[in-house]
């Protein structure tokens, strides 16, 4: 083998279906395992070649609101030096994902998040009995508040995704997934892709994966044309999700490797999908977490006839609900 | 027998588990099986005695919004004359229920409503192909217009909750929750007592139901301690689903012979029971949908040690989610 066939291996070696099958043994107690529903496009008002009906995963119903707990369950539970306490700085989704895994491990939380973010989200992390820090007003000073802290201490810092930890965690969601169901695609949403590059690592093809990601956030779409994650634009309406940078390394190699497409959807389209959704199944997702679907209502992903389409609904903490 | 008795038995035959099994098959192609998803208490922020999970059935992901499609959709497909049209004067879910099962079975539908209802349901009855008739500023203006309209068509009315094919509908939502896990207790949310009605016919006790009301709104909670269906007050949060005067006739002897108990929950737990669903299972109900909940939330129902409880999250129907 060449060395960058030996790196490649390795890279692999990293996150297999094994460990994400012996990491949803681990985090299985901790998670819910979360349901799915079937339903066809004429009752979204749609038409597809595919007479198959969708078949869609509700994981928004994931503790914090997000899939995101089962990378943080799984961080907080196997991650060397974990109990000495764990450290994010967050975003929307994966500041409460730590705080609620750090809460059932018993270990503490310091979550640190710009000004920004919204009263509710910072009421969420408190709520997870965490340490919220708020330092400065962009995601990057919340960023380095964490680094600084962590100079001082031995707490561990949780990534969103691009950890190995995090993606097996994120990988018990096509495991779970697979178990309920038989589906021949999958459509993800992706940001930074710990979601999808878990899925890919754990389903290695045996299932067709496509990644749907904002026009104004192309993060896998940029990184697949260039071979290697790049920057990309961090707009749109999904911005508090879809939007980091650039995808991470630890999930290229799977995605390189075993996402079959990643389409692009429109701002519009996504707000559209969060209507559709709520007009037809009752679910209220935030914009992320619509935009797999946007891929089909919207036409950007035309599965086969016959084709069996299941779609990931990832998140929901949105700010269009409110009981308050 | 006495003819009281044989009055008692010709009604218990009108709905049996024979023929909720019978209208499973019949509606089964054209309305959603619904998922159900496990939650602690302590996900919430309460305790309870029970150390097990509690089952949450996700009925209002039914079309329409509610359960009620089960019983609207058996009323077009069964009754003798509904291939001639129906009709129906609408609450807020059996309006819709009643639209989208005369569309999906290919037959006009005429649905009267009162001035005072919202725009978005009456934009949700037209979109199901219904003709919408806006009569008069109170219900009973709208039941008026359609009682008036029936003496002139062949058209058949169905009733959203005191006819046998809307009972036996509903009753489908027990037969699938019991194939779906197993739970000793079941809460549910009763106003003119469709659905817990055909749900006990459906069970005959073979699962404990208990019928959860609001204080301002207790119809069957009145009726059972007066030995027959009586007028009770009908104000509260959840008015617009759980507050007709009575329950329905046809339901109270299934109820007598085998609801448990009826509990009694205040609009300040309704609400409160709506903001704990949202925050922890990200599920956005109406008020009537989360008043089964409630019971447990608030204490108004304590299951014993061990209890593994069932609870019918049944409509969604809600002005409190707006992507618009």
């Amino acid at each position: 083998m060449t060395t960058t066939q030996e790196s490649a291996a390795a890279m692999f070696a990293s996150v297999t279906p094994e460990i994400v099958e012996k990491t949803y043994e681990i985090i299985r107690p901790h998670v819910r395992k979360t349901p799915v529903i079937e339903a066809f496009p004429k009752d979204f008002g749609f038409d597809l070649r595919t007479r198959q009906p969708m078949t869609f995963k509700l994981e928004f119903m994931q503790h914090g609101g997000s899939f995101k707990a089962r990378g943080a369950m799984n961080s907080v539970r196997t991650r060397e030096g974990a109990s000495n306490g764990v450290v994010a700085a967050s975003g929307v989704n994966h500041g409460g994902a730590v705080a609620y895994a750090a809460r059932q491990a018993g270990v503490p939380a310091n979550i640190f998040v710009p000004s920004i973010s919204s009263p509710a989200k910072m009421r969420k992390i408190e709520s997870f009995g965490a340490t919220l820090n708020v330092s400065g007003d962009l995601y990057a000073d919340a960023l380095a508040a964490s680094e600084s802290y962590l100079e001082n201490s031995d707490a561990i810092s949780i990534h969103a995704y691009d950890q190995d930890a995090t993606l097996a965690g994120q990988g018990t969601v096509a495991l779970e997934f697979t178990q309920q169901c038989d589906v021949d695609t999958m459509l993800v949403a992706t940001g930074g892709g710990g979601l999808i590059g878990g899925m890919a690592a754990y389903l290695q093809g045996r299932t067709k994966l496509v990644s749907v990601e904002p026009e104004a956030s192309p993060t896998l779409h940029a990184a697949l044309a260039a071979g290697k994650p790049v920057d990309a634009p961090g707009g749109g309406v999904a911005a508090d999700s879809l939007a980091p940078k650039q995808v991470g390394q630890k999930m290229f190699p799977f995605a390189a490797a075993y996402v079959a497409e990643a389409v692009l959807v429109t701002d519009e389209a996504i707000i559209a999908a969060q209507k559709q959704l709520w007009d037809t199944l009752r679910v209220a997702l935030e914009p992320g977490g619509a935009a797999a679907f946007a891929a089909l209502a919207s036409g950007a992903y035309q599965p086969e006839p016959d084709e069996r389409v299941g779609v990931l609904l990832c998140g929901a903490n949105s700010h269009a609900v409110n009981f308050d």
